[in-house]
């Protein structure tokens, strides 16, 4: 399959340079490089990017289609977001996991590791489906 | 005071284009204009902006400093949101505020408005200082 | 109104001591009287009471009924706290409001005070009301 | 190792019923027996219960002694809840295990089921040793 589609990265993950790695149902890899613009005045990782990462590794956790081409659309509830450690840059590696939840909501963790596999940062979220997205099939974008 | 130097508004910070508009101790209003590039794939503004001004805006608002020109330093340990509505293009603006803390660590509680006037987000975190940026004062950048 | 009735207060709060002293729509304020028996093994309040105040406070703001000793029921989705001191011995006072939402989920801040007036903690959550609980008017007992 | 003394299991455990089953570094497996004093108004297990023990599962998991005897204490700065399912009365059992963190912070995750194995809530902390209580080896209770 062909994850890195106009209808699965939206711009601002294309920004960012977010890609999917892995992805199957309940679970997702994504990664992206961290540069020098992605810091904070204290020249560490901004820590917006890696909520960023951890709330997008949790919605495509959920939003995986079992029908290509096809989408699931889901919206965050709430998300929340332990840091370890500080980031720098270069590669970033984020794992979100569906861990349960029913028909319309689901519940994820999630994980950003730096380019050394250490993980910085991680997190578990809530997500509510948008109407027509509950089913594993999925909708035509 | 000019609050929108090179040593208070980082490289991602400018990237997103956030501004501090104003700025006290405990207190912070920040703000910047959503553009296309800031949306999801589902076209709705992307929950990592909302997380990343929430983050900005709470530490901000513990790291005022009392002599100008100097700054001080927190990282943050935990970043909770809760998503009210979805947003789309135009001003967003948040606001910061100190809740309470020692002399190491501070809460904060913060809200995300869009250009309506609408709070579609809000949150906790709670920051560490870095060593040295403990006092009101702050130290040179 | 009378609003310590069984089907308001549950098992668990009775043995808390927890009492609704003020309830409208989308604002309660509870209370209870922290005795040795809710300390931690430090001698400090323990989180799990802190937490509880919090929880049911922001539940019971979400459901207050417009039709006196009707009910509205709704489940905790999620929930973050945030301790600023430690507590002990004495009252305890719980504000929960309501911030927004739509028919069916809503979310909420709430803070806990000891008897001195202090702010020990304060956190956000989101409910899920239970079907036939969405009303304003709420449901026989 | 007797893990469920006076100086381990403070009032407000006992009074949960709250023991210690297994318990080594970074890691604690406790239980308790969920009774119907510990349901809310509509009758599932209370919020509370769920976050006394994700709470105290997180802090064991960072304040184990090498020293048998020896005790290291710990407050919470931040602890978030994701309620999965309803509980009911029967045992419970909560996991705490540490991410991460340095000398004076833990980071945990933990999780609580319930006597089917169903994974009924998870959740995040953070956590600040008190002076003293850094190394592993403790201090005298």
């Amino acid at each position: 399959m062909t994850f890195n589609t106009p209808s699965n990265i939206g711009l601002f993950n294309a920004e960012l340079g977010i890609e999917i790695d892995e992805w199957r149902d309940g679970f997702v890899k994504i990664s992206m490089s961290a540069a020098p613009r992605h810091m904070n005045r204290s020249g560490f990782l901004h820590g917006g990017v890696v909520t960023s990462l951890l709330d997008v590794a949790g919605g495509y956790a959920g939003c995986w289609c079992s029908v290509e081409g096809n989408v699931r659309r889901a919206v965050t509830i709430s998300l929340n977001t332990n840091f370890l450690r500080s980031g720098g840059v270069g590669e970033l590696i984020a794992i979100g996991k569906v861990v349960g939840g029913g028909k319309k909501i689901f519940f994820c963790q999630m994980d950003v590791f730096n380019k050394s596999g250490d993980k910085i940062a991680f997190g578990t979220a809530n997500y509510k489906y948008l109407r027509g997205s509950e089913a594993i099939e999925g909708v035509e974008p």
